[in-house]
């Protein structure tokens, strides 16, 4: 059995990126309903992602979205970082955004027309800069790119097109500086996606170096599509980047990671634990990527960074030994048992003792409803124009 | 083999419906392109209906949106009605909508306060008001509720509300008017929805009485899902109060009607054709519901009547004697041979003549191209606001 | 929260069905692996239920399906029950086969041909003989009917056969026998299937009277299908038979009940808690329909039976009262909150308890393997033919 | 507008490979329906095959699957390849099996027990021996390897395993042969399966040499998955290999190609048609892989190859010049209309002139109905062991 002093110490190395626009509006192509509280300025979108890593620990590191988090004027985004260091945490990854002008109508950096590409790599290109002033060294580019009916584009010179921007960003990167390449099946585009599945970009990556990785968006895949394998080849091949964790039902729902399906999370985080990504060495970014439509924001970011938590604890918990014997003898239903007993251990107690040991509150929930943060923001944060995806 | 003139008989006879927001700009969760010349009223986008039909000679009537086509004053709906009248087309369905308020977060019909219940039942009666005034005479109900998250909400008590909600709305209708319930997998609910399939629609219909029926919406099913069983099987039960034609590859992406799989299409109306769905007492609503989030927007409409038209003709072509006497041998090959005969023959060279029978161009896109109806738009339609699921 | 006390007491009145099939050799179409020890007749099937019973203690019913099950002679299957009484089980369900006869290819109840039709029927009237017989209670009907190819045969026809030849049995049925109807997305037929989902179910049953009802077999659904929703639906209809349970990733897969998705097997059992699926009068069958193709048969029985109960118990320990009252509230994350503490809790302490108290070992698992049957059975069934599918 | 004189001519060069086991029996898990007339022996299957090449003039080629297609004896097998060039054909690919031995349960090149894995490679030199004694050219793969339960065995070591098997492999071939890697999505294996897509495959295929290639069977995708983008960007790779043609509605079901989505047949080859994939330094096997369970067996080969020769002329209608220049003016219903003028053409009058040209019946469904074969095999294959996936 795994040692407990063992499964802390891993506990307290793992740290879970929140993003900046989980604390803003969000909703569907049907309605944004807007919540009380919500901030207004990405220092605001700071202050509140500081709560969550007040009351979880695990929390420190905060995604910006470019042009979302675009801070006008000269060192704008030092005075960001510095915010970030002073209420305790730190920028994280830095996403682009390539989709809400009406030059994308037809893609950005895959499009037929130069000057649109043109475009959408000088806004990667400033991403980087934003990298630089702030100390972020990941660049996470998602594409819309894709059509929406046959024969709408070449699905080839859309894929050379792809891989002329993302060289030239590539070399603009430091030694230092990742390019995390994320894939989707579909929506918003409907017919072909320019990134579709990891095997694209996975070969997208090869081709631009070492430092250019995959992320494995968790609602991104197919019906079907077993993500803790891919998780584990990526591993396999050194290629694995990052998780966006959130949960689906159905499509890309941006519910809570661990809401829809925490057997699959688990899984996943028992691939990242058994093929040595929560090695330092292995720089695996852990990330939230999800929207909160309908339910509190500050409060559903803490469930899922704990979700997250709870998942690794019981993959940490995984009797490895035990397990491979039982592999290794042809014993599936000892196999499974050895995985399924750490499933259904129920690590909350261990979690909040963790919790305790590090002067934490064992309920991050409880404690961040009882601070009094909430009630301030929904009286402090009148007027303005609160934060969203179009904003 | 058909009868020609049977053939073209039948396809005199039908009416495709267009949706009026159809007309005005759309988009996704991430980004609404704007078009120009789109229309900034309700009257401007019958203008465009009527255009759709001048051109097909197949779409007559037009569906609204409330609140999206709302028209304010004593007498309002009278005169759009007229309008519609004066440029050849008339008001079809109305459509409600109870899921862009900001009450209704956790619901409309099924929302655990009765208060916000009363309201989208109030609004659902101004539909009908609205029917009234606009000779309208099938309401169609499209509802969004639903919830995000296991234990968010109690799923019978929600059919509950949802029953007593609809009986009240029933009751308002008129002998001669219709209640329509859609339903669909997911979106924006992303857990559960209340109206997730055609057997709950069925249920509701069936307790409300026989002016209740199911609307099949082409891009509303799990994949898999075989559409055409559905429609068949409604057919039989005298349920099936019309469709909402669109294409999808993966979820209710809204594409063109035909554009993704037009041997889908083509099946579709094979069921109809050979379960008298084409008979003037079926009754069956031939509807788009689809928007046009890259593509020019009346050329787009046009191509989805056509489509509609297309697959009609083909599905009115097969030899029904031949594939009954092959059902009844059990010849496989052979039955699939029939409806495989019809389904490759190329139909646009008869449609074209049905056309010029009528007095229309043989090619609808083109004639609409060169008739200067979009430069006409292009140029008038400055300033204002362009219509849109928002406004 | 709830009462252990009555959290035991509901646990002790649950009954779960294992099928005799689950006991026999099986596989896909591509090979069926042969394991040492596998019962010969049904006999030796029952033999091997009686087992799981000894050890779980919740499981005294036993699934037959008729031809695999028959017994030759006269007075055979009054002594195939009086075996089980003696074993301490009893006969649970018969389970008609219509798709293992040259007859049948294309079909069965639905087959054009009135001759095999009628031989079908036979066939059904056979099993309610067997039910006379045996004392069961339940016939279940899973109809392999369908159709390969477009066009192959007429949709309505066949659910016009369909329900001549299912009222023709109904009659047969003595008063406190049923009939349950299973339904299935697709497989072995493949384009259409005449009962491929809760609606057609449904609507069968309804015309043929108050004891026809719905199986709900996890593993026969579309993705993204919501089946804690249909489990609800019927349940509020009064029309749920029961359920076949089993795990699936992807299509029919036939794994261990559980396996693939604990949560979701939660979910489905707290819709049954929450609307009085449990309730003696609600007579709602447990049951497992599953194969085992590279695992142990009689382990995995166990487990299976045992991720039933673990799953029934984590249902009953939601706490009802404050899942109204947050649901009431509109309290979205605390509505789930209750949902996902009674599914987080390791039950596996308390059903170790139950089980002492009821002289029971607490780990069934462990306990069937120390107890030597499976190595008598190794040793002493060797000769004869070993039970399978086509047996 | 295309040359009709080069499309025929590129019809002319097409080769399209039928499988030795579609002559056979075959069936799903629930049953196998024997046919009249089937084959007994690899000799006869090769005669049957003729026939559809006889016929249709573009299928010369026959699939082996060994041990299905065993010759025991020396010399055999060049008696086998001699007996085919008598009838006008000759053998295409060598298929592999190693999924039929009670040895593989777990697993054949991925077993975690070294010996099973040096069982399964023997066979594949088995295979490869066969190519050398009957002028195949291609060993195609398709593995059955996986897990169904998480935990049971180590995803990353069986890569490894599979990487070493497939390496002593290829090193076996000669020069002019190719190893084509076929992946699928899931079953027989329903948790993991070991090469479940084009990802997967092709990273295997690169570590190993140039002449190891991606098979597509287009029946082994999960829904949504967009086929005709992996072709392209497979021959983009210049790692397509060729193609398993056959329809799906919903999993791998074997029905003839073009009879599910006959829209998707034409847009894979469209894109094959626009990145050089019907060019002869291409080297793209079109083969059939499918199974005929209720339909005649030779005419729906027959059928088959029709509808993948009407399916490639559509695709070699489309006016490439007009295509790309609506495309680069982003003309996007303009870019549609160009390819769908093309699909909805009936190409059905050219190919019978193109058969006409060439000396055969316009309708090769016919002409092998009156040809008196199938008459004659039912009567003349009586007696001995028909062919089928088991034999």
């Amino acid at each position: 059995m795994p040692d407990i002093a063992a499964v802390k110490a891993a506990l307290t190395d793992q740290r879970i990126e929140t993003p900046s626009w989980g604390y803003g509006n969000s909703g569907t192509r049907f309605k944004v309903f807007a919540q009380a509280g919500v901030p207004r300025t990405p220092f605001e979108k700071l202050d509140d992602a500081a709560k969550v890593h007040e009351f979880t620990g695990v929390a420190p590191k905060v995604a910006l979205h470019i042009p979302w988090d675009r801070v006008e004027g000269p060192g704008g985004y030092a005075k960001l970082a510095a915010h970030a260091r002073e209420r305790g945490v730190r920028i994280g990854t830095v996403n682009s955004n390539t989709f809400q002008d009406d030059d994308y109508k037809l893609g950005s950096v895959c499009h037929p027309d130069a000057k649109v590409r043109r475009k959408a790599v000088d806004h990667l290109m400033e991403c980087v800069d934003i990298m630089d002033a702030t100390g972020s060294k990941d660049l996470k580019l998602w594409f819309a790119d894709g059509t929406n009916y046959p024969g709408q584009d070449d699905i080839v010179a859309r894929q050379d097109r792809l891989a002329a921007s993302l060289a030239t960003v590539y070399e603009r990167l430091a030694d230092d500086q990742r390019m995390l390449l994320e894939y989707k099946l579909f929506e918003p585009s409907f017919y072909t996606t320019d990134v579709p599945d990891w095997g694209t970009s996975y070969l997208q990556c090869v081709r631009l170096g070492e430092r250019a990785r995959v992320v494995v968006d968790t609602g991104h895949h197919a019906p079907g599509t077993n993500i803790e394998f891919i998780v584990a080849l990526l591993l396999r091949e050194g290629r694995l980047g990052g998780f966006d964790f959130n949960s689906r039902f159905y499509a890309d729902d941006d519910l809570m990671a661990g809401a829809a399906d925490p057997f699959q999370l688990f899984r996943i985080l028992h691939e990242v634990a058994g093929n040595g990504g929560f090695a330092p060495g292995a720089d695996v970014a852990f990330m939230l990527d999800q929207c909160h439509n309908v339910e509190a924001k500050i409060p559903a970011v803490i469930r899922s960074v704990m979700n997250v938590q709870e998942a690794t604890a019981k993959a940490l918990l995984v009797d490895r030994d035990a397990l491979a014997a039982a592999q290794a003898a042809g014993d599936v239903l000892g196999a499974n048992a050895v995985v399924m007993d750490a499933y259904n251990t129920d690590v909350r107690g261990l979690l909040g003792e963790w919790r305790q040991e590090r002067g934490l509150a064992p309920d991050p929930v409880a404690a961040y409803a009882a601070c009094g943060w909430q009630e301030r923001i929904v009286t402090e944060r009148v007027g303005g124009r609160q934060a969203g995806w179009g904003a």
